[in-house]
């Protein structure tokens, strides 16, 4: 397991991280939503103990307990993508485990008891779900989950239901953007069953090109099925990504290097970046690196700048609440550091 | 005497050169629009004859007949501001003198029979005066003007008749058109018997924020007096733009200088730039030098992109007729390299 942030990796390719999450409910507990805080706490303990007593879990792990930490702190988690914006809110009995690497992350009461995810550079999707099926087998050893031999792992919600499982990917996909190529794979997605949204920004405009492909439906399925769909469903976008590249280039070869030059050129020298002209820029610039335009600029370095440049991981490292001016003065000055 | 286009001066002097020019006409022949082709290149011989067997003149000036260029080339001068329009519509009967510098050209059978100017760089008015005033006198050893005691000089048009004197300023006002105060500017000159237009675009627009300030009135008042009202004016809207600039500064310190770095990082990373863009950054990067923001790029180097970016002499250059997006390309490239 890698983690994603800090993945070079080929080039040209265009799917940054997966993802598997699962959902486990304990037995005879109630849901999140119908405990007090110290029911909530007490489960908290219990998951704990159930993880950390197992001897294959190695001091690689901590746990944090969201009423312990600040605001800021726990805004940060969820721009690294290791909690929900649904643990914070229900952070007088939540927490997550979290390994040193940022790669497995293990919530405690957000919508269900557990919620399970591994996120892993690239699109080694099978991996994490060994991962995570490695970790899910770990805390059954001491612990019994809601389950139904008819329907399956018993959740919160209806839409986990069965498996309790969804995969994902997330994809960069400048040119299908560019090109209104977006409204289309939603629609065939959905009716497969999929759905693919932005992962920042809201409605119909995704800052930074970045999209979340998943399963929607996890019931009446296998895991297998739902992991080998959406393997199938990535790889047939990212090559229409790469198709609608070369389509572009072909006809708007200086428009695209243009584009793409004149972001690296901005983001070396603004001394202001709001966070939404900021990852397009580094969209253009990622898109750049990935068709081999640019040659000098780590991956790396483009996916640690999506996360650092986040309104409160800009705060912590700063270690003050600032003034959205403030935030775009620093953020400027944080990607031009970088990217020197 | 001093190019203009070569002159690094003070990197805070706001007026890029001075120009004087003045009309006359040689008594007893038709003026140009009256000429056929035969007399206007008669006239073009006379007035080469009485410039250069002058002792004073050495052979740094020569004569270029627009009647043998080719168009591009004819652009080009226009560009480069040695000749104006009006004499290329003459082209088969039209000349210019010019020195070697670039700082002195006379065109034969424009409007009148001579255009004499001087465009000298920083603000030296009176140098170029001195100079104008010179050949006036040089030229007319030989040749006999057509003058009127009670009027002065008799010119095609009667906007020029007396002095035949026009004194003009080239200045950059960055700070006062962001904040629209160009319109009243113009608005006081015009009471004042002058005026003020932009040097680039159209209409309201001026791209480059580069204007020209000069004089409206020629009539009934005497050279000294031109001179030194246009020094005065010229002063105080320097005066005005500065202000502005401290006013602007003080309330959008990093507003201003996000736009200058950016400018600078555009023109160092385009693959494409139009003209009118082109103008507008190198404004930006301008206003960023002659505040002292950016402190190592030569004034000269400016002034050199100025003209080379234009298309007639981005054409010369690469010796070919090029279509709007290949001159934006090789525009990119030519400021790319310069900035380097």
């Amino acid at each position: 397991m890698e983690n994603w942030q800090k993945h070079t990796g080929n080039s040209e390719d265009l799917v940054l991280s997966n993802r598997i999450r699962i959902a486990r409910n304990i037995k005879g507990r109630p849901f999140p939503h119908k405990m007090n805080p110290e029911q909530a706490r007490t489960l908290v303990k219990d998951i704990e103990a159930a993880f950390f007593t197992n001897a294959h879990i190695n001091s690689s792990y901590h746990s944090i307990h969201l009423w312990e930490c600040d605001e800021l702190e726990n805004e940060r988690y969820i721009e690294k993508h290791l909690i929900s914006t649904g643990l914070l809110q229900n952070k007088e009995g939540s927490a997550f485990i979290v390994g040193d690497d940022e790669t497995v992350s293990l919530m405690i009461n957000e919508e269900d008891h557990i919620r399970l995810q591994c996120i892993n550079a690239g699109f080694s999707l099978r991996e994490s779900y060994e991962m995570a099926n490695k970790l899910d087998d770990l805390i059954e050893e001491s612990l019994d989950y809601a389950f139904d031999e008819r329907i399956g792992y018993i959740t919160a919600c209806p839409t986990n239901l069965g498996t309790g499982l969804r995969a994902s990917a997330m994809i960069h996909l400048p040119a299908l953007t560019m090109n209104n190529g977006m409204n289309g794979i939603l629609k065939a997605l959905t009716q497969m069953g999929m759905t693919i949204r932005g992962l920042y920004g809201e409605g119909s405009k995704a800052s930074g090109n970045l999209y979340q492909v998943s399963n929607q439906i996890t019931l009446g399925v296998s895991e297998e099925d739902i992991i080998s769909n959406l393997e199938a469903v990535v790889n047939q976008i990212v090559n229409e990504e790469n198709n609608t590249r070369e389509l572009l280039y072909g006809k708007y070869k200086h428009e695209l290097e243009d584009k793409i030059f004149r972001a690296l050129g901005i983001l070396k020298n603004a001394v202001m970046l709001t966070s939404g002209e900021c990852l397009d820029l580094l969209s253009n610039v990622r898109m750049g690196v990935e068709m081999g335009i640019i040659k000098d600029i780590d991956k790396s370095l483009l996916n640690n700048l999506l996360i650092v440049t986040q309104p409160a991981s800009l705060q912590v490292n700063y270690n003050t609440r600032l003034t959205e001016k403030e935030r775009d003065i620093n953020r400027a000055r944080l990607v031009k550091e970088a990217l020197k």
